[in-house]
């Protein structure tokens, strides 16, 4: 019986467990088998890791995939767009797969919030067959139903893991945010969610995108990708300051529409001062719990804002992405934001460099070979 | 050189103070004097008494008025929807005046949020002739741009200052929130916010209005009003018992959208918790700044919400509200609402009653005499 | 074998046909066989049968059903809401089944555009097994994945045939269109549909609905339904007189919102002036092809208008029309709307009927006995 | 007394007059007078002269005009934005000045359908002093509450003239349709309004825009302004061709959005067909009335379409306009847009040349001597 291997992570904030597991010998109907090609290590993994969403353990991390098709279940034959598929194909897939049938699924149309989702290298575990279910592996076994995206051969695979679930994420949000013709954006963070915020504001009608964030390769990234301007926290280093700066770029009023992609609260406190009177803010980047902060809900009343959330994503966002990756590989380096390529072996390393932002996005390669 | 009473705010968290103004000889061109038949208490007085807006004094409170035309100034010939005014017709008038031309009024059509924004009894000083300028007073002078509506013969000037600034308010909110059809929306508060909004929910597509309050007197006159269901505070005493009542009323899911009405920080928290996934949540009672309070901002990404805010309201409410009192007087008894009435003189225990939240709503009559 | 009863359409414009067909032993897993208590004869029937849309016949007609539960395939445990379903239990569903998989499902969310869609009573044909695919039939056979509804007990079967699709239609029509609170609403046509987006016109904002409509007997009706105002076209015979009158009714400006539920063409071109500058125009009943007129344009421009398209309904909306029936049985007379009773023999005469607008809505009993 | 000249409209399809006027001593209080420093034929100037709007003569045609301030009227000290206004700075404006107070524009909002919209050089007269109310003149009057807005000095007379009304016209209805990220647009269409169509597509989301238009020089400009296809309509010269070549670029469907810039009735029922089903369809090219085509309504209703108009313009998209034509100047060659310069002699040559199609922008400049 053939075995491949996985990174799990067993216990919060301890290290990932290089495990051996056996491989399915054949698909489930619908189902489908895939060798991992690369595995983008998200910041949310990092959350995952420290405990702060209450997941179930263990489970193979990584929800952000690109691999080629090993074994195909009987009755796959098309991907979510209706491309045929076939052995040896590459692939990508939403790590979150939503029932379609529930209230938030049928009668409410906000799948994201699905009660029956269950999502790759986050709530499915991996003590059970089929065991694969998470990035940080060889393989990745991809069960019936799941949203599975065909590459197209001009689109590098470090474009798809660069922009990662980041791209789905912000193109879900900014579509729920709408920015309007000609409006000026602040984007809060330059992480990999800011930046692909930026990349979106950029495309979806701003006149003007000017970033907030810190360290200083982080800000450079985000000239590369058309800030009109950055800001470095690092140097600006009080809200009131930072809050200035923003009026004195907008005739002293604030932005039209603000998006926060830090995962702090106090930046959610100091964003909204960034909004003009009857401005938008969205919180993006508060995926995990951080916890609270005191916040004053008069400020919502006082500027008449609109303040709106948005999570993860929809399959059609992928589809939305997999295209704009495509359309605007000159205008956006989502290839360079793969800095640091690790082997299975040193997914805890990979994790730590994320962890510490020392890079602008870490990725898995199980083909490499560990030194 | 005639004169007239009004009664002042001279210092924060004092006394309102009597005193007797000059009345100007001739309104100028554009203007006119109105002589005061009632002027609600509005609970923003009592909050611009307590010093919770950065007001100069000294101000005659007072923005809910309404009074008959005494004399008219040069070129002042219909009202703000085109209706022809003589001396003696019954008016009431918006408090706020827009300038049109800001930043706001013109390029961002918000004119809620006018830099020049002027408003009767909150922002206009009575040290200076023309004097009269709020409610708790003999007569009211209305400068030139004010937005005065005739009153229909048919619609009570009861009806008017029962349903007062809070119904203006609601419409604005509601109109930017957009209660969906057959939605299913939770009131946070039972005074005259509160009840506005119940009101407006009720006739704006809302299946079911569920109204948390308190005391007993207020939750009697939301069943009044039509609310399906009321939930006393008083009795039900944490916001988790009151969350799971919310839960246990829609399917576990929670509301479709939530109007808080209340003015505490507090309830924001609560009421986001009411929400149903994808659902809305406007903060409609905190136009006076009541504070901080700890707040996670991870629930609006989670719940994937969308919270409003809603300041004041714009002329057009006004013209709604008007239209909306006369054709639902059966329905919505907001003549009944007026429940103490006072003199000029006793200004100071009409605010008393209200802060003290005794009175549906306490008004000042200037032609009653102080006994 | 046993054996059952269907009234089918074989030719367009031909007498329906009498036909017995073979029941299926047992329903494939995840279908169900129910017997029919009511069908509802809508007016697309009569438009279907004389070949106005291009469907492939043999068809047994009907798309409002309701009946009781004889057999259920493998599987079926709950209802489209999750309400658990079972033998003898009294249901209704929709008409059409969309795939969830195809570009406008998935990519674009308008399952009503389905690429995919099959719908009882009208492209599914009846000379294959399981045969009983339409409402005119003694039973019913309801494929796997058919949204199915539960009926509460306090819903009489009269409620949901008297309302038929039309309900549906109409919710999501007004869905589209947003209707905004206190808007004034003028309603072409007062047949199913028209009536149907009357009732949820008034409780979706509208201050004021005005009807035109014929003959009488529908306009009483209307009245019945809360028609603020009702226009005969039979007295006022032609479009200028009705724009007049309509123009005359609202301040001289026209409707913020129109309706249109007549299906003719002409009734467009006359609808759009009906229309205030700014407004909305939904076209709600061109289910059908009823031919080209001569339309201009620059109304659309000048007038500055929204012209809204909606095509039947989706599943939720079944959910909304069942809650708002039951929630609204005493505000609007739905069961009342059925006035013709025929035994499935008589399927002929019970579109005659519905033909020449003789009924408020005929429906066909096949538990009565032929006379 | 000082006298100028201007170009006027006195008999429709007869040839325009040479006249002068005297010049007004001093400006009344809150106007002021121009220099004109160039003038802009648009389309609807051709429109105008052939009489297929009703307006009353004689009139100064031109309603797109550059001017420098020659004298200031008192009071007059800033322009729409709060930018100071000298005798000295060149300034632009816009032709419709709307009242503020009636039905449209409190009310409703809707200022471009205010009741009481007066225009130059299309709704008001040159036979009474001022005498100066359109572009076609050495000198140009500004009514006391003129939108004046103040040019940058690094925007070209060029840009602003060569973009004309029309790219106001393209902000607003693209505001009003709403692009959405990513979305495919079809532009019909390749003379002024279909190239300030395509340049707002570009930058309000989509990811693709093709245009359909002739003759060559204009499609030539179309893709110098970023068009990803164009589609002759001189070569693919049936509907039914053109319906079939779109469909082709879009995967079957349709685009998502169709921008209609062409003004000819038949092009709105081509264009329909060529939204995908969901998809929005803004007819734009309308302002002018060219009178009726064979319709069928049953397509918005089929297709679920939303169909839009949107009238001209308010202020603030010619603020939007000037910022757009600041920022973009390299991606849009607006100022290469004006292509032919005639003297204030040769007016009717110019109108000539704009009529049959032979430059993409006709300009008159003053200044030029006639030869």
């Amino acid at each position: 019986m053939a075995t491949a291997k996985a990174s799990v992570l067993e216990q919060f904030k301890a290290p990932l467990v290089l495990r051996t597991f056996s491989v399915p010998a054949k698909p489930e109907p619908g189902a489908m088998l895939v060798r991992t090609e690369m595995a983008g290590i998200c910041g949310t993994d990092v959350h995952l890791w420290k405990g702060e969403l209450p997941i179930k353990l263990p489970v193979i991390l990584g929800h952000e995939t690109v691999g080629r098709i090993e074994q195909l279940g009987d009755g796959v034959e098309k991907d979510w767009s209706g491309e045929p598929l076939r052995v040896g194909d590459r692939v990508t897939w939403t790590p979150g797969t939503s029932c379609g049938v529930c209230f938030y699924c049928a009668e409410k149309r906000i799948p994201t919030r699905c009660t029956n989702r269950r999502a790759y290298g986050i709530t499915l575990q991996c003590d059970q067959a089929p065991h694969f279910l998470g990035g940080y592996a060889e393989l990745h076994y991809l069960n019936p139903r799941t949203n599975v995206f065909k590459l197209p051969d001009d689109l590098p695979t470090e474009s798809v893991i660069g922009a990662g679930c980041a791209l789905n994420t912000a193109l879900h949000g900014i579509e729920r945010t709408g920015i309007g013709h000609r409006d000026i954006v602040v984007v809060q963070g330059a992480g990999p969610v800011g930046i692909a915020a930026l990349a979106c504001a950029k495309t979806a009608g701003a006149s003007q995108v000017i970033v907030l964030g810190a360290p200083k390769h982080r800000l450079e990234m985000a000239k590369r990708f058309g800030a009109d301007c950055v800001i470095d926290i690092d140097q600006v280093r009080t809200p009131d300051e930072r809050i200035a700066k923003i009026r004195e770029l907008t005739r002293g009023y604030g932005a039209d529409v603000v998006l926060e992609c830090v995962g702090a609260p106090a930046a959610v406190v100091e964003g909204m001062e960034m909004c003009r009177d009857g401005g938008k803010y969205l919180i993006l980047g508060h995926y995990c719990d951080a916890g609270t902060t005191a916040w004053n809900p008069h400020v919502v009343t006082r500027k008449q804002l609109q303040v709106i959330g948005s999570w993860a994503s929809e399959p059609r966002h992928m589809k939305m992405a997999i295209e704009f990756l495509r359309a605007t590989q000159k205008q956006f380096p989502f290839a360079e934001m793969v800095s640091h390529r690790f082997p299975l072996e040193k997914a805890n390393e990979a994790l730590a460099t994320s962890a510490a932002w020392q890079s602008a996005k870490s990725v898995i390669v199980p083909s490499l070979k560990a030194s």
